[in-house]
């Protein structure tokens, strides 16, 4: 089975063809932008061929799908020789709300569902709707499947899920915890106990995903059972631009004092805090530590501010979950910085994690294990692969339907 | 030496008169209500003597404290004959900013600097200030000394005092995370200690300082580390009528959705969120217990937020020290409530923290080890005396000046 995937955003599209056997296979990945601004791109990479970029005006989604399509059937840069050869194409869909607890086939209750959400998440769920509703236009009758950032994060229980507000704010106005990431913690937990050999249902894992946005989540016997973002992206870990958790009322005082809208206080902890607000430099990991490393202090303390609030979400979701048996990494951040990931595993041996430095030091984009041998909770970093579980996802729901 | 202990609020005053000899001795203890209102009340307490209580107009603090010092040494009521025989008194300062980092002798210098915390706690700074100049003018020439609620916590880290906000927040608008409950979580540190036989320099604690407003204090050899209040009292624990953590992304959503003021936005996460927000009756544990155990079940989701939430810091607070010795409950809560102790510390296991379920039960009020003999961590209850810790640093400041 053939699977398209796609992860469309309000002016770029991201997309994969995958060829869905025993194991999967990457036939064509490429990138959209500016869609609906002048002179649009489209970056299509096929597997063993040369790389294809076009110029061009792409007003919309469906124009942009259009171009996608071509590029795939394509005699010099195409991987397949007919668009029948897409057997079903999978969305990744930011927001699911209290819907959706899996990923879902498209029909017309499920994409009225996902309309309803676009409340909840105005910058992405809209363009992820638009790319469905194009290639529904443009391949009519292929199944397509949305697999959401947030289903995951639905079997958080109550007293993590809600928040400590009126309950009105939850029966009308739907404020809750949802959680984001949902696809790579789900992801990186099972790839992890596979190349363990664990049975994931006895298994309590804390996963860090770092990245420039950033999540932890604790996954007990498989099922995500808490996670550091909330109702929006903001909440939890100190990210590149978004501060994470912060004092209300600290937030209300800034909002007074400088005199901010609404969008302009979103703006500010949102677009202009983090990494890049507390240092003053960059919100990339890699700058900072060059920074730090040449004396900059605020750069150090953005990097110190970083590691120590994973610290405290690791040891506070083990307390989550009675304990845990390993800790993982994934992300820009948890895949490649191997200084940030000593300084938040490094101080473990209370916990019986022997995190082994030689290990660690240099590993960038590998799967591995980071702890020393025996010990009793296991470090590992494992690569995300968002797109791969959207495949599987889309493969498993379209090949029940049989 | 006689200290004269004060916590002003805006329309309230309390106050103890304690002899500080070897052991503290409480002479008198009493409440001013309804200061600047009609009809204001004080309720006075001698010990081993009736109880006083007269109604009066009492239009401002100075009047108010007038009205303490004459019952203090009234002919039946009062518990020294002259009040020469006062000392020294002691305040309770709310803020203190970051100029204070231990209790100070009040001068100019420190009137000055109290003033300009004002803006940092609008509500609480202006009373204290007050109380420590009507002393001023009725018995001038009394030593008076400040005992901040944020002192205690002046030895946090920059990775813990700062937010992920841009930097110009911290060095313009002084926002950073402050804490409060400082006295408190100090006093309970050293007091079980002091029962335990052990020497605090070397010991990590936990401090859970669970009342209307709560609070948690990682405690390493002796130093705050970390504590979940910030820049105002808001942030951390779910509390009676305050959400503590929220996404912030999440109340913007509510002030734009429900169209409120800077104001009616801290009125919402201050006085009708928390325990009373959820449950829609009260932000009373016992009230909650008892609507709980009849089946409400808004109650119980509040009750099992609290204690989930507290669960969650403690094992935060575990990972910035990199381990615990020792967790304490104190406050109105902590003290009193085995239910909500049992949930928090019960499932510790992984941490070497064998909760003794027997010995927590029923417990009330009263100092005492809550984990089995020969548990690896241990938990206590321990009450809290902020009025004592006044007292002390108010005898250790003064007899410093002789």
């Amino acid at each position: 089975m053939n699977v398209l995937v796609f992860n469309c955003g309000s002016s770029s599209l991201k997309y994969q063809l995958l060829s869905m056997g025993e194991e999967a296979t990457l036939l064509a990945k490429g990138l959209v932008e500016r869609i609906g601004l002048k002179e649009g791109i489209i970056s299509h990479k096929p597997e063993g061929k040369k790389k294809f970029e076009s110029v061009q005006d792409i007003p919309n989604h469906g124009v942009a799908i259009d171009l996608v399509l071509k590029a795939l059937v394509h005699p010099e840069h195409g991987v397949i020789s007919s668009i029948k050869e897409i057997d079903a194409a999978g969305h990744r869909v930011a927001h699911g709300g209290e819907y959706f607890k899996d990923s879902a086939l498209i029909d017309a209750k499920a994409k009225e569902l996902i309309a309803s959400c676009c409340e909840l998440a105005p910058l992405h769920n809209p363009a992820n709707l638009e790319g469905i509703l194009s290639m529904e236009k443009l391949l009519p009758g292929i199944p397509q499947v949305a697999v959401f950032d947030t289903s995951f994060h639905q079997t958080l229980p109550p007293e993590a899920f809600m928040y400590g507000l009126p309950y009105d704010c939850y029966e009308t106005l739907r404020v809750r915890k949802y959680g984001f990431h949902g696809t790579s913690h789900k992801f990186v937990a099972n790839k992890a106990c596979e190349i363990l050999g664990w049975n994931i249902a006895d298994k309590k894992i804390v996963s860090c995903h770092l990245g420039n946005g950033a999540s932890v989540c604790a996954i007990d016997g498989g099922k995500s059972v808490e996670t550091s973002m909330g109702f929006t992206p903001n909440e939890g870990l100190l990210m590149g631009t978004r501060t994470g958790n912060l004092d209300l009322g600290a937030l209300l005082y800034i909002a007074e004092k400088k005199n901010l809208s609404i969008d302009e206080t979103n703006k500010l902890i949102n677009k202009q805090s983090g990494l890049a607000g507390i240092s003053g430099i960059s919100s990339d990991m890699r700058d900072l530590e060059i920074a730090a490393e040449g004396g900059n202090k605020r750069a150090q303390l953005a990097l110190d501010m970083f590691a120590y609030r994973v610290k405290r979400f690791v040891g506070s979701y083990t307390a989550s979950m009675g304990g845990v048996d390993l800790v993982i990494f994934t992300g820009g951040i948890g895949e490649n910085d191997s200084i940030s990931r000593a300084k938040i595993a490094g101080d473990f041996a209370y916990l019986g994690l022997d995190f082994d430095l030689e290990k660690n030091e240099g590993l960038r984009g590998k799967d591995a294990i980071i702890s020393k041998e025996g010990s009793k909770v296991k470090a590992m970093v494992i690569t995300t692969n968002e797109e791969l579980v959207i495949a599987s996802d889309t493969q498993r729901i379209v090949s029940a339907l049989n």
